[in-house]
């Protein structure tokens, strides 16, 4: 019987790795560090981690396929990580490498669209036919998915909803949801304050240092009352809010799932968020969509590697 | 043989209708002012010129059924047109009356969506399976198109891309593509400029009346080398291009078609938005974005309420 997947999902940072049963148990599950010396490096630490998972499963015949999420533009057709901001990975054809080294059927996708296809199948997602994902972390990634399928438009690289442009103030300066609300956004926005000589606890539990201030830092302060932290959150929600107008506007989704590292802090910024949302969205469409917070944390993008799997090489199952 | 559809697309200044056979022939069609003092002129419009079309079909029973656009928020699921912003169309359970009156199946969309199935299945569109449409005009409509298939998400909602926010000047602040890019939008700009003392040969044009400012003195303008209006349209056509990026990084379409009366100036603007679409979204999405122009005019709404009625109707021909 078929059905085992084995996943590998490489982030920015981590690479998560695991077994997954088609009712979406996770058997094995692993994660490490994303070596980001080379292409090569990358690559091989994904083969490593397939074959390791492959040496644990005590029949091999069990195993479908094998998924690869990669946090960029990715060729789904051919294979291919077209491009990773954060990573040295170039038109690298993954899927070919991989499959030469441990044949099996391999499916790529953009790491967004594992995890959004993860939460639909098997998390937050699963009564919803029409549904979008955003994940809120360091950067900003989105997923389509459409009847339990990612929407990826033409060539791929559909559900970039991370670069949609919310603001701008004059061409050649025009602002995406990700240079807005994201992680980095946050703490840039603080350190910007505290350069400039607002007082503020996030200083103090950063160490007394403005490049040492992390998200977790102004969450902590924002709880604990600190002014700065909350009106940056509050800043974060509105920019926030507006992304999801579009996403009500142009998907007109059942739900809106949150996840990344952000969501850990959604009690400070998503009832606003929802506020501008419905505020701003056309009615109904902003009523309509409920947003609601990812489910299956850092297995997200595993899980949907496994759900792709499972679809592609048995689509009708 | 089942092979006519009757069409009759409502919009906010005229109503059109059609009788159009399988192959996207349209056998009869004309274009009538719309009423506009109550819901009920316009229904009655609207069911006047189906009848008027069905009394000059020979054979009735080659009719299959009927379609109606409305420029506004339908639920297509139930015929309902919800809300429409320059008609007085609230909740109008218009599916029903016609069907009441007329005997036909009877399906009811957004005008746009409408216009985008049209130009997918018999215009501009015929070759591509993911079709983006925005029609430029007093407002901005969108459509997606999948597969031939309109994309209304899960409520009917979805697709408004006119109501996409691109610039936010802070909280309850925020402009959409259609207040930054329509013909209104257009017109808008142009008249403060004036009123503010810049002198341009629009004023000259408009008959030294700066109310009676159009969208055609202005592109005339433009034509004649005029500053303000070339500027104008340089100023549409950057807010256009941002738009357009969003919609390539959103949906990765291979065409975007580009339809509504604003179309007949594109020469004034549709290259320059081009480039800023390239320059604006994450590559090769904007690249791959192919901008057309639409090919039906007027009468895309009436065909792609065709393409619905026999989709629909008899879905698997």
């Amino acid at each position: 019987m078929m059905d085992l997947a084995l996943c590998v999902d490489i982030g920015g940072t981590k690479t998560a790795a695991g077994v997954v049963d088609r009712h979406g148990n996770l058997l094995e599950f692993l994660s490490v560090p994303t070596p980001s010396a080379s292409a090569e490096a990358v690559v091989g630490e994904a083969i490593a981690l397939a074959q390791g998972l492959l040496s644990r499963v005590e029949r091999r015949e069990r195993v479908v396929g094998l998924s690869l999420g990669a946090p960029g533009t990715v060729d789904f057709e051919h294979g291919i990580v077209v491009y990773t901001p954060n990573l040295p990975l170039r038109n690298v054809p993954i899927k070919t490498l991989v499959e030469s080294e441990l044949n099996l059927p391999t499916f790529v996708d953009n790491d967004a669209n594992l995890a959004a296809l993860g939460e639909a199948v098997y998390g937050a997602g699963r009564a919803a036919k029409f549904i979008v994902m955003l994940t809120l972390g360091t950067g900003i990634g989105g997923g389509v998915i459409i009847d339990r399928r990612i929407y990826r438009g033409s060539f791929g690289g559909a559900g970039e909803l991370g670069h949609m442009f919310i603001h701008s103030v004059g061409p050649g300066q025009a602002f995406d949801l990700e240079a807005l609300a994201s992680g980095t956004a946050l703490v840039k926005r603080v350190q910007e304050h505290i350069s400039a000589g607002k007082g503020s606890l996030i200083f103090e539990l950063s160490g007394g240092s403005i490049e040492s201030i992390t998200g977790e830092a102004i969450a902590k302060a924002a709880r604990l009352g600190d002014e700065l932290a909350l009106s940056a959150f509050k800043e974060t929600a509105y920019w926030l809010g507006i992304g999801f107008a579009n996403v009500a506007n142009i998907f007109n989704p059942e739900i809106i799932i949150v996840g990344g590292g952000m969501a850990d802090s959604s009690e400070l910024f998503l009832e606003e968020a929802r506020r501008v949302m419905i505020e701003s969205a056309i009615s109904p469409n902003g009523e309509q969509a409920k947003l609601v917070l990812a489910k299956l944390g850092n297995r997200a993008g595993v899980l949907g590697g496994a759900a792709l799997t499972f679809g592609c090489a048995i689509p009708h199952v």
